[in-house]
């Protein structure tokens, strides 16, 4: 495990990623503010608390069906941002363009970013751009930065969770992946599969004003839903316990996952939030969830269990339990 | 100049990359923060303004004389919010990494984060790692993002800027680019050139709490103190004129320039500050900068004049006058 080089398992978000964070960022980053190297930060600066994040996308291809790398790259800060309870407000956006790239295609994704950012409310307000030689990039590499204020009143740790909590998600899981890999390769399908790639600021405001005692919420992108409850569960006193009948996939998305080997958990949304909740607060939460565009087929997917602790289990189809355990690889590499 | 493809030019900060902002940035991004997509901008949360900047770095070698691409990344981003009146409290770092690089590589870049992270003062909050195939990427991109909050009373805008002020500069030009062109290539030289990259804030904090009218301050990084100056004359009812002889050389730089037809005044530095004041102030600036390590070369480089308007000039040893132009293209590709 302990590899002696970068490999493409190291950038997934899974079991390796986690390894290359304690091994080579954790030392050194140690600070208050940042315990293990997650991609967003909450500051306080005087009675404001404000929540800062960053991401880089090197998805490919750049152009997908549902998206494109500048859309991704707003869309995904924009929901860095929600998920710890902010309103986003300002996007930076650094720039490393590979020499002989088209212009057109810049102007393409900058088009992108422009309309994601005017549907989310959010400003771009500083950009960087650099220019490598060909053959030292490909095509365009994008970072987004974001800065938004958290309201008061939000809450939203781990540490709040209980066993007994319900955990809700707002529509269907996989679509991204799928998507990506779909335009990479049509594998005979007829009709493409839309990436669902989008900005979840007005869904989760329109969560977090239900009223619900909202304990935990985070965007599942790379690694899926999976991957996101694992890190939920990690080191903590309880467990999670997914009932996979209730986790809404789409057919299409199902039948490629089945040709391909992959579990649609385990692949890469772009417009999905998992919620924790107070089981008391679900049909709340559904509700809250339903009335959004994004949230139409949402559902009460599991709940948090005291046992088996840190481990995220799942009931199946036919009954029995199987353990959904960090992957140690990604069978999608550059997916974001 | 209208190229439909990326050149190396686009990147080195001059003509052709304003050019690039022009066509492609400023349209679509176009909103009160932003006028140009500068990687700074200023932003008021209640009472407290905050500055907010971003930067990609893709220096070539990643391990320089006198640095690398970890203490570039902070100290520019240190910089870039010293430079706008801001104490950097707060950094993000973006890590592109391509497959095979050695993680042991990767762990120095890291530990010189942290140490000039320590320097400067400022907490790395919050990060992301992405990998890209082998031959995709090269070595490490690395972007950092910064926050800081600006003290009141600092009112830096070339706006403020009048014929008579004087121009500052806190040490010898060009030692960055040279640097990182000598850890290309060694050109016969028997010692290296060590790079200037440094944190100015402490420097900076000093100049703005000596009681000088500060009106305008910029790190002179890519494309030098001539695209600087170029930046702040650009459309204004004023220019410059720099008095070369005033201007810091060291003498290494100097012949390493004459060897390559290179003028310092266009090469990248690290880890300096021009300043405008003014007049009154000069001797007050001059004496808080030499008091730092960092300024200990500071010398008053030129003045802000009626005529020429909008041009940068120098005067020259032997007393002619020539034109500092924009330069449309970049000798020095991937200097940060």
């Amino acid at each position: 495990m302990k590899s002696p080089e970068i490999v493409l398992g190291h950038g997934s978000g899974g079991k390796l990623t986690k390894d290359l964070v304690d091994q080579v960022f954790l030392d050194s980053f140690a600070n208050p503010f940042l315990s293990t190297l997650t991609d967003s930060a909450l500051l306080d600066f005087d009675d404001q608390r404000i929540a800062l994040t960053t991401d880089s996308y090197v998805v490919r291809p750049i152009f997908f069906n549902g998206g494109d790398l500048g859309k991704l790259a707003v869309c995904g800060t924009v929901n860095d941002l929600s998920v710890m309870g902010a309103k986003p407000l300002f996007i930076t956006c650094g720039f490393i363009i590979e020499e002989g790239y088209e212009i057109e295609s810049l102007k393409r994704i900058v088009k992108s970013m422009k309309n994601a950012a005017e549907e989310a409310g959010v400003a771009i307000v500083a950009g960087d751009t650099k220019v490598v030689e060909k053959g030292s990039g490909d095509g365009v590499f994008l970072n987004t930065s974001g800065v938004g204020v958290v309201s008061s009143g939000v809450d939203l740790r781990r540490e709040r969770v209980r066993p007994g909590d319900s955990i809700l998600i707002n529509g269907t899981v996989g679509d991204h992946g799928m998507a990506v890999l779909m335009s990479r390769e049509r594998f005979g399908f007829e009709a493409p599969i839309d990436s669902d790639c989008a900005s979840l600021n007005t869904l989760i405001s329109g969560i977090l004003s239900s009223g619900a005692d909202i304990k935990f919420m985070r965007d599942a992108t790379r690694g899926g839903v999976a991957t996101i409850l694992n890190e939920l569960v990690s080191g903590m006193e309880f467990g999670v316990l997914v009932d996979e009948e209730k986790v809404p996939v789409m057919e299409e998305v199902r039948a490629l996952c089945e040709i391909l080997g992959m579990d649609p958990l385990y692949v890469a949304n772009e417009g999905k939030v998992v919620v924790v909740c107070r089981s008391a607060d679900k049909e709340n939460v559904l509700k809250a969830m339903k009335e959004h565009p994004l949230g139409r087929r949402a559902e009460v997917v599991g709940e948090i269990v005291k046992e088996p602790a840190s481990l995220v289990t799942a009931r199946t189809r036919i009954g029995s339990r199987r353990i959904l355990d960090l992957l140690a690889d990604d069978q999608l590499p550059r997916i974001c």
